[in-house]
């Protein structure tokens, strides 16, 4: 089991790259929630491929098929749905494929794919054609029921957004981790390149442009904020809001590293700088600084959170490199053919707002903050 | 619900740093696993207060005593219990407790501790007394659970050890990430002061001092290797390893950050230079790097796995504070008394090594790998 | 949250009676497994509507469609299919749905089934078509994963049968608890009318013709029974074999009682008559009669399991009924429209058996067993 | 892993019957509900031993100590706690021990206790003294989770009482399922014996008399109402009431069967008889019959809820019975020596009331309904 997540809604991912189709099963979101299809639509997108001299040549509509969960609610205008408290299932059909692609695959593992512990984990039963259940692929239904719950989260005013903080060595401007307001932590997700500064976007593009044209790939960071979320929400020790986060976006594949606030950095100050001291403002307890993200003993402090995941470069990359033969255990080279992203960062961005969002929707759920 | 976590192996950690005692309850340990009370014990006193520069003045035996689930094995020399399958539970007494010392806490927030959320949580209702539940002293069953499964782990080859990665930007030798053995892996942890370079630990000692001296405190990074663990651990998606680790790393207080292999600096490389190229090495599959740190696709690779957690400094400082009363919702200086460590670093060293071990049983309970 | 169950096997069910379909996403079912087809439809077709005197006039193909984690097996004779590793999703089309037949019954619940409660949780949201997420349609999805688990089981020498224990007041014969083999548990579910007696199954389908005629419907009691389970599976207290099967079977519409053994006959009886002696036999330790179905302590004891399910009479009758109008708060006579099966009792067989197979399987997986 | 169960708020039940102590920890209980330890002893004191001509001879104080989560409340009078929302951990002492007795059945496993599945499942390990983990002694920490939920419910005007429905043959007379008050419900368990008719309660004890006399036991069963419950609780499938209160029940040693309502009885019925048509009765929609206890497609009516469970005989019998010597593989005449009741029942009493206020409570935490 694995591919399941949540307590108080549950997510349930299911397919393969090159299965006859993707999906997820969302379990417990409350009836009477109503969704605006082309507010999702939109959203998905973000993540899609096709199109950006970045993403795999790959193409797929990635129009969800709503099975179950929601009804077309008629009386409205556009195309809204509301939640009848069944569980969501939306399917999205695999249409591109290109199977043959990944034949000459089955036993040679690709570096820093999950090729070789699959092969041992599935004794070579599993599907190996886009790299199967691994594909990032498996994020866009992610994605829909990010969707979902950002939608909810909006509504009840919690903004959660997200921009590249980096690609390779280039660095995008800083939110305000203080002042910071909705309208702001959703405003790079608009953009066609999910930066705060078109500058830096622009640099980062060449990095991966030039990275490309070497057959080469490159990694990144992803930053995410919540806006509006109230104190006092998460648990202490293993049901904090960290824990949750954390353990989510670590389901994204390449997410090799997790950090809230200053994080990394945090270890290397002291107590006097790094502590975030209280002062009153229009009315509310709130922090000077939010070096912890809005965070402390894994319970919000009604201070922006703050979430940053390190995105590995992405292993297909056009250059030869070495592998094995797993049947006949001997060294060898291997050269990847396939459609793939030279960097998988920009498409990240609404794949970690969509597990923060879960996340925080699956934690409030069990507060009876969506019972209106 | 909060302080209870693991799937196959199930964690309830419960008491407040001045409850009469803190314990834990570990239900899933397979019968007939023997334990040697010494090395449990020579485990727990890495964690334990008292003795050390850079520790709290608070000092506590820390023996825990079994209430169930653990049989004196009566025909074996020395302390040896043996599990008989019934849930383990211990329970550590809380003894040199000085509660008067927090009193004037009760409405005035310390920065980065969780008051301020606990309050707003728990409605003013929480244990104010050293932290509460939020006590560093609630990693002393973690340390149980996790000498309990470090033990299992060494008996099917597995070792589990740490070191100070770093204080402040004092950094200790590096690990060989690829050849690692299990008695290198271990051999920081038998020192006073866990790292693997004398002369680095000298340097970090002489920063902690110096902070202290000064009122203030410094942050630092564990960093974690696990060496002979099987290819094929871990599940895709939500219930990887790293999923699993990060979860409950992001338990133990001051974590802020955690990641695998190389972690933030792959977002900063290209795919050429991040992948790990593959070998056969002694007839196995092996990789030439493990910049993944061991970990694929959420699986495990049977390289050595790699984990670092980033610790923030203690937020108690001796220096005078902002903070605000919660009562009369105006601005106030805090100084806090009461006995804190400099730095929390050393001690979070066993701490780590309990959740990364736990973490590992708990995967490998639900495969069989504890059925003989 | 509701439709998801299972510990080591996650079983998440979707869809509601007039959605555009259900289904089922099975994660955890190990790789490598291989399935037939012709089976699996044979094992749904004893469930699915149409063609009996005794079912609904309703007529679905029930044909899944498999979206992920199985893979035809291309070298096979048939359709075999293999389980990659990937959760599994199949899922139904609905397509003889009838919604106008349910108008009348949106602010008027009808007795017995879950149109009040439902309408005050979902706040009126619910799907009301067809008995919507509550259907007894449901069960087709944990048909088609209790098909995988009742062959994977087979596939070890355990299997499970079922059938028609009672009728109102018509008994079938009884099973030998004590020397019941594979063949016979399996045999009545291999007829048209699923009893061990043919001649109180006529007398059965006398009793629900009747019924039908008369515009009324019957309960019965389904008893289901298990052959070769090795002793020692399931733990005590609160994840016993008991507590998993019960926790299942009230899952399945109707069901409103559970027993294990001789169940509440057990409560009239002495120790000394209800007690099962110890013999060898054939060299194995076998209790001399079964009157706890196998199960002490919540765990198996080697002997035939035997649990039995209470299932209500079908609530939908063409009487006219007691009911008031929601909206108004007044009372109001309602007569049900659409088409319902008089008994639902010989339908209920093999979900009774999925519900079995499927906990059977899932504690299973937790130990091992599936790993060869 | 089994004992320890719950979703919102988790139970996890610790001790053998004769280990130093036994316990519960129970987590996620809200912070500032208070509690009357005198009231709480009580509660346990309905299934302490002692004293009664039905119960063992061992005599245990049975009074928790509680090391967590509470906190005297030092303002009020008595001996009232208020819960800080830290996990409370109460221990019990185990003191009359006479392990000696249980010598001679390592190897000869008691018919109908856990003894024989146990020494297969454990390979040995187990703790056989008193029944190990497997004690009805392990009732009394369920019991003291249950006096803390039952009294969270009583203060929102839900009572949960039980009665001894029947001894062997004999029963007792019946509550009003329709028009059943909370005084009411609560009066069987304010007696020494726990009947609603004295005159059927004292047919009962001499039943047990009789049987005590003969070296025999008898078993019976206990039924458990709750009024006060508002509608809509419970979710559809899974996690439905009945589920949660059923996968509990089973976890009180001897209980064999659960039915809700008129349980098994429906199976007896027509349509027409068995379903509870609706009326409006004070301004509410009622139903006229409960003869589906309260609950319909897993969620609550707002009627009663009734369940019965059937305990078997104590297995533990003065009379010479069957058995085998699980080394040497040969039958073997077994007589059971130690302190045990003749009959369960009157004392199994509080544990279902404890199991059936559990599973209301840890439903009720996940809709916010304990947050003021």
């Amino acid at each position: 089991m694995s591919s399941e997540t949540g307590k108080n809604i549950k997510l349930s991912i299911f397919g393969q790259s090159h299965s006859e189709a993707i999906g997820a099963v969302i379990d417990g979101i409350p009836a009477g929630e109503s969704f605006d299809l082309s507010e999702i639509m939109s959203f998905m997108r973000r993540r899609a491929p096709g199109g950006q001299s970045y993403s795999t040549a790959r193409r797929e509509a990635d129009r969800p098929r709503i099975l179950s969960g929601l009804l077309r609610d008629e009386g409205a205008e556009g195309e809204i749905y509301l939640s009848c408290g069944a569980p969501i299932c939306a399917v999205i059909e695999n249409s591109d494929t290109r199977s043959k692609d990944y034949e000459n695959l089955r036993y040679t593992p690709r570096p820093s794919h999950a090729d070789f512990p699959a092969y041992v984990k599935y004794k070579g039963f599993n599907d190996i054609r886009g790299g199967g259940h691994f594909s990032g692929r498996l994020t866009a239904p992610l994605c829909f029921a990010g969707a979902l719950c950002r939608s909810m989260l909006k509504k009840r005013g919690i903004s959660v957004g997200a921009h590249i903080y980096s690609i390779g060595e280039i660095r995008d401007e800083a939110f305000d981790s203080v002042k910071l307001t909705g309208e702001e932590a959703e405003a790079p997700g608009l953009k066609a390149f999910s930066t705060i500064s078109d500058e830096a976007g622009e640099r980062m593009l060449s990095v991966i442009a030039e990275k490309k044209a070497q057959g080469d790939s490159v990694g990144g960071i992803v930053e995410c904020v919540v806006t509006g979320l109230p104190a006092g929400l998460g648990d202490p020790m293993f049901d904090g809001v960290e824990n949750i986060i954390a353990a989510l976006l670590f389901g994204i594949p390449a997410v090799k590293g997790v950090e809230f606030g200053e994080g990394f950095s945090l270890s290397r100050m002291t107590g006097s700088r790094a502590n975030d001291p209280y002062e009153i403002r229009e009315g509310r307890v709130r922090t000077v600084t939010n070096r912890n993200g809005g965070i402390l003993g894994g319970i919000t402090t009604g201070m922006p959170l703050i979430v940053r995941a390190a995105i590995k470069p992405t292993p297909s990359i056009a250059l030869p490199q070495d592998s094995v033969d797993l049947r006949e255990m001997r060294e060898e080279k291997l050269t990847i053919k396939g459609r793939h992203d030279p960097c998988i960062v920009p498409r990240a961005v609404p794949c970690i707002e969509a597990a923060v969002a879960f996340s925080l929707c699956d934690l409030m759920a069990g507060t009876g903050a969506f019972i209106d």
